[in-house]
C-alpha cells in the first residue's frame, strides 16, 4: 500500500538552486582567498575566521557584502523550479549558509522557508561572527519531518548533506561531483531541473 | 542578553489568513448543513463524517469542492501581511484544515509552508474519508522547531491553538473572539495585520 503521510521536499541550496556563495563573493570581489572551502582548510571554524577576518580588514560590512550577493543570480530555471515544487508539496530549504547571506537570493526564489544558519554582526555592521543553529541541522530537520509524520524526499548534491540524504525516505543526489557519486552508489542521481522534476512528479504519483 | 537563535513565526490558517473553510464553502453553496463546526457537535470524527457524507449525497467531488474554494478570497490583507513576513523572517503555517481544500487558497497566498491534514480521495474523485497528520499537530510543530533551535512566535485566534501559543516562545492571539481572550488572559491579542504587524516588528527588533 501507499505512504499515506503527506509529502514534503527538503533541499540544499548551494550547488541545487544557487551557486556556491562564497566562490560567486569571491568572483565578484575578485578576493581570491575568499575561494578556499573545507576542501582547503578542513577545519570550519578555522575557516570561517579567516573569512570574517578577511571581510573585516577590507572594511565590508554586511550590507556592502548584501549588495555584492544581490547581484549572484539562481542557477539558471531554479526560480521556476523551486515555485513548480511549492505547487505540488511543501518545500523547506535546509542550508549551512548564513540568513543574512542568502536573503537577497531567497527574494529571488520568491522566500521559500529556510532552516539555516546566522551570523553576528555589530552595530556598525561588521560581522564579527557565526552561530551555528545546530550540529547536523540538516539531519536533524529531516528527522523531524518524519516525526511530524511528513513522507520526505531530500535533494542535494554534496558530502555535507549525506546524512540528510539517508535519513529522508528518499535521497536523491542533484548534479554531484564524481566522487560523491562514487562514494554513495546507492542513491539516485538527478542530473538537472527536467530530471529532478520527473523524478518528483513520480515520486509523488506513487503517494 | 537577547536570544540569538533565528526566529521563526508559525501562524494558523483559518480565522487568521483566510475565512473558516467549511463556512464559506457553506455560503458558496447554500449548503446550511456544512455550516455546523465543533460546537455544535463536539466529536470531530462524527462531524467530519457527516460532512463526507454529505458531499457524496450531493455528488461532490474533490474537484468540484476546489473549484468552489478557488472562489473564495483570503481575509483582506492577508496575502501582503504573509508576503511581508516572509521578507523578515521564517514563516509556516500549522491548520487543522485539508492539503486539498487548502491548496487554492495557498495559491493566493504565494504558496507558503503549509503542515496539515490531508483527505482520502477514491479514484473517481470523491472523498472517502480523512487522516489527520497527527494528534495535536500545531504544538508538536512548534516543539519541533523548538528542538531545531528557532525561536518561535505562534498566532492563532481559537481554543484548538491554544496548546501551540502556549508551547511557542510568544503565543499571539489574532483577532480571538471575547470567550478565547476571557480564558487566556496571559496570551497578548493582536486584532488586525497592522498591529500583528507592529508586534512581529518589535519581537524581531528585540532579536
Amino acid at each position: 500500500m501507499a505512504d499515506p503521510r503527506p509529502r514534503l521536499i527538503a533541499s540544499d541550496l548551494e550547488g541545487v538552486l544557487v551557486p556556491e556563495i562564497w566562490i560567486a563573493f569571491a568572483e565578484k570581489t575578485g578576493i581570491e582567498q575568499l575561494r578556499l572551502t573545507t576542501r582547503d582548510v578542513p577545519d570550519y571554524d578555522q575557516l570561517m575566521q579567516m573569512r570574517i577576518k578577511i571581510l573585516r580588514d577590507r572594511k565590508l560590512r554586511l550590507q556592502d557584502i548584501q549588495e555584492v550577493i544581490a547581484g549572484i543570480s539562481p542557477l539558471p530555471g531554479a526560480e521556476e523550479f523551486a515555485g513548480w515544487i511549492r505547487e505540488q508539496t511543501q518545500f523547506v530549504i535546509l542550508s549551512d549558509t548564513f540568513y543574512e547571506f542568502a536573503k537577497p537570493l531567497m527574494a529571488k526564489l520568491g522566500y521559500p522557508t529556510l532552516f539555516c544558519h546566522s551570523l553576528e554582526v555589530d552595530d556598525e555592521g561588521t560581522i564579527t561572527g557565526y552561530r551555528l543553529r545546530l550540529d547536523e541541522s540538516k539531519r536533524r530537520a529531516v528527522k523531524a519531518f518524519g516525526e511530524l509524520q511528513f513522507h520526505t524526499l531530500a535533494l542535494g548534491d554534496s558530502y555535507n548533506d549525506i546524512a540528510m540524504l539517508q535519513r529522508a525516505d528518499l535521497g536523491v543526489l542533484f548534479d554531484p561531483p564524481k566522487n560523491v557519486v562514487d562514494d554513495y552508489p546507492g542513491l539516485p542521481v538527478v542530473r538537472n531541473y527536467d530530471e529532478a522534476r520527473t523524478f518528483i512528479q513520480q515520486w509523488l504519483a506513487a503517494g
